[in-house]
């Protein structure tokens, strides 16, 4: 949760609070557990919501409205600035029961291995507030896509001509490459050259090598 | 990773195993573990791997070609039909290592919360496999067809290690490279030659070249 920045834990009758093992367990999260509302039933633990979806591995014998969890990570996130929303998880070894299921307004269901498709409670709540956190950063701004930085600049166009004709006379001086009868050798370095789009650091370093090589 | 599809497990020297307490927590999918293979190196698990991808939480100095998990799930799943594809993963207490690091293609992070990034290993497992069967399930759409088609294999991870070592050894020949007092040189290589994901004909016609190199 405190890893996907969700911080709003509430506890339906747990069976121990605080327990000692989940403080343990909890490492950098304890804010999370210690703040943790304790409550005697679901239903005074949603009171305010008006949202509530519920995590469910089974299809049901009456079916619900099924959110994929990129749905439901997109529909908490479009919609928490105006409400309470709740995300529901029953215990460990059982889930949530049906009178719970039957208090939501829509299912959230994990696609999973049809031969083994329960999820562990932590790994299902990994992955729906991974789509929450997903969803948030889809609508303030692309930073997850690879737009990543780098800390060089990309090498210009001009710069990377002259590393191509200093490679083609380098190869050409130690017999590697003999331009009346090339083949397809330039073709294919100019292929894997400009497809890595180098930055200018790394157009010196090469330059540098086939320097090296020249000395020698 | 048994909930999302994916059964093939390698271990790079456990620190026990068979372990009673990994048995046991696996539950019903104690195959996965049964079936895993013990290898004594990275090297060893990835040799045959066209594609490598490391899970890595923190920023690093070098910046590396980073995947968000949605594209890290998608890229996999197209590739996956022709090539093996590792996706690594570090201990628990430390991630991977930067040498494991820099025999990646990519790096994948997941975005999570400024204050508190640091995903257990499960959790980070289950993200990530999660978006490798999301884009199993999104295989009818056209992007995932869109090939990516290419005129030679690509490079195994074993032939870019041994193009790796011809590079440096040739680089110290010519004096280019002092092993002694390296400085970033070959990180840097690394990561050029990594991020451009070379062909085996790539790889040869560029060992080919540092034997010319070598035989002057």
């Amino acid at each position: 949760m405190k890893n996907m920045c969700i911080d709003k834990l509430y506890l339906v009758e747990p069976r121990e609070f605080p327990a000692p093992r989940a403080v343990w367990r909890a490492a950098g999260a304890k804010d999370v557990l210690s703040d943790a509302k304790v409550v005697n039933s679901l239903d005074e633990a949603i009171e305010d919501c008006g949202l509530v979806i519920g995590a469910s591995a089974r299809e049901r014998r009456i079916p619900w409205p099924v959110l994929s969890p990129r749905e439901c990570g997109e529909k908490i996130w479009m919609e928490a600035a105006n409400q309470s929303i709740a995300l529901l998880f029953g215990s460990e070894d059982r889930g949530l029961c049906n009178e719970h299921l039957q208090k939501c307004h829509y299912h959230v269901c994990i696609p999973a291995n049809p031969d083994y498709s329960s999820l562990n409670l932590a790994a299902a709540v990994q992955v729906l507030t991974y789509e929450i956190k997903m969803a948030s950063l889809a609508q303030t701004d692309d930073k997850f896509h690879s737009n990543h930085t780098w800390d060089m600049p990309y090498a210009t166009s001009k710069n990377i001509e002259l590393f191509f004709k200093h490679l083609e006379e380098t190869m050409t001086g130690i017999e590697f490459h003999d331009p009346d009868n090339p083949k397809q050798l330039m073709t294919r370095m100019r292929r894997l050259f400009t497809r890595v789009r180098m930055d200018e650091m790394e157009v010196s370093m090469l330059r540098g090598l086939l320097s090296a090589v020249q000395r020698k």
